[in-house]
């Protein structure tokens, strides 16, 4: 499955690429950031933000898409903008019919670290060693929409086991049920 | 000018439609709110957001938007949906090439009751009197929307007499100027 992560930002919007399922070598794909600046009005780069994503989607055709979940406490100078990105960034996805996940960025982190309070280099370092790559993206805000690509599959793939698995048990308590009735 | 005020919400986005002048009566041309449910999925309800707003410009053609500022030390709970909500509205607005103002809700009150602090039934009375209304639109986020289309008619006539006064002001140094070398 193909995924494009991204991470919701007014300035720097990370977005990455990867292919791949659970259990096999994941690929990137790509990795960017759509940057806006503040000497532009913010309804402006909303829309900039909107072209950009749409040009990611265009060009990756991704089966699912994962954004990162932002929450209130965050950087309060910042967090409206964010959030206001993260809307676009949730609407480019959800009028194109694709799965839209969200991702808390502590998810984000112990997929690819083991540990959900890793730090950026920590980040960096495992997406590196996960995708075969010889650095990490630049700038961190690609590494860390790359990172929750990677989730996303490997969360995918863990809930697909899980409802699998669930449709596998009450398969064979049909057929108990069944073999019992005879 | 035709106005169209946008009161960001999730649950319930106000939209108001407002033609008028300054100096002249202002027209309630629609008022309404789109609504979407918490057993949807956030990006489809963020898609639904859009499909109203849009639908909204559509019907009204508006010459310019005014949209409520979001702050961040709003109720919590709520206030990251509204700043998405309030992202995706400025992106309908922005990307058709419309003028798009914020105003804070204590702009919108002060400019419909004079004081920026006055509550919900204050707004309405005073929108009821603008608009020559027998009642004033429901629910309060589409009187809200309608306030916000008020205030964006009358701050904008304000502003623009400000723009013209020092545009008359500047000709009238320059016509002195010219006078001077003569």
């Amino acid at each position: 499955m193909r995924v494009v992560g991204i991470d919701p930002g007014l300035t720097r919007c990370g977005v990455g690429a990867v292919e791949g399922a659970i259990g096999k070598p994941l690929r990137l794909l790509g990795a960017d950031t759509v940057r806006t600046t503040a000497d532009t009005d913010l309804p402006q780069r909303l829309v900039q933000i909107e072209r950009g994503i749409d040009a990611w989607l265009d060009e990756h055709r991704p089966d699912a898409v994962a954004v990162e979940r932002v929450f209130a406490q965050h950087n309060v100078s910042t967090v409206m903008g964010t959030a206001q990105a993260s809307g676009v960034a949730l609407v480019c996805a959800a009028r194109r019919n694709l799965p839209v996940a969200l991702h808390t960025p502590s998810e984000a982190k112990a997929a690819v670290t083991g540990s959900g309070r890793a730090d950026k280099q920590q980040v960096g370092t495992m997406v590196v060693r996960i995708l075969g790559l010889d650095a990490p993206p630049r700038p961190a805000d690609a590494a860390d929409a790359v990172a929750l690509a990677i989730c996303h599959i490997w969360r995918g793939g863990a809930k697909a086991r899980v409802a699998q698995a669930q449709q596998d048990f009450a398969r064979k308590v049909e057929l108990a049920r069944q073999a019992h009735r005879r």
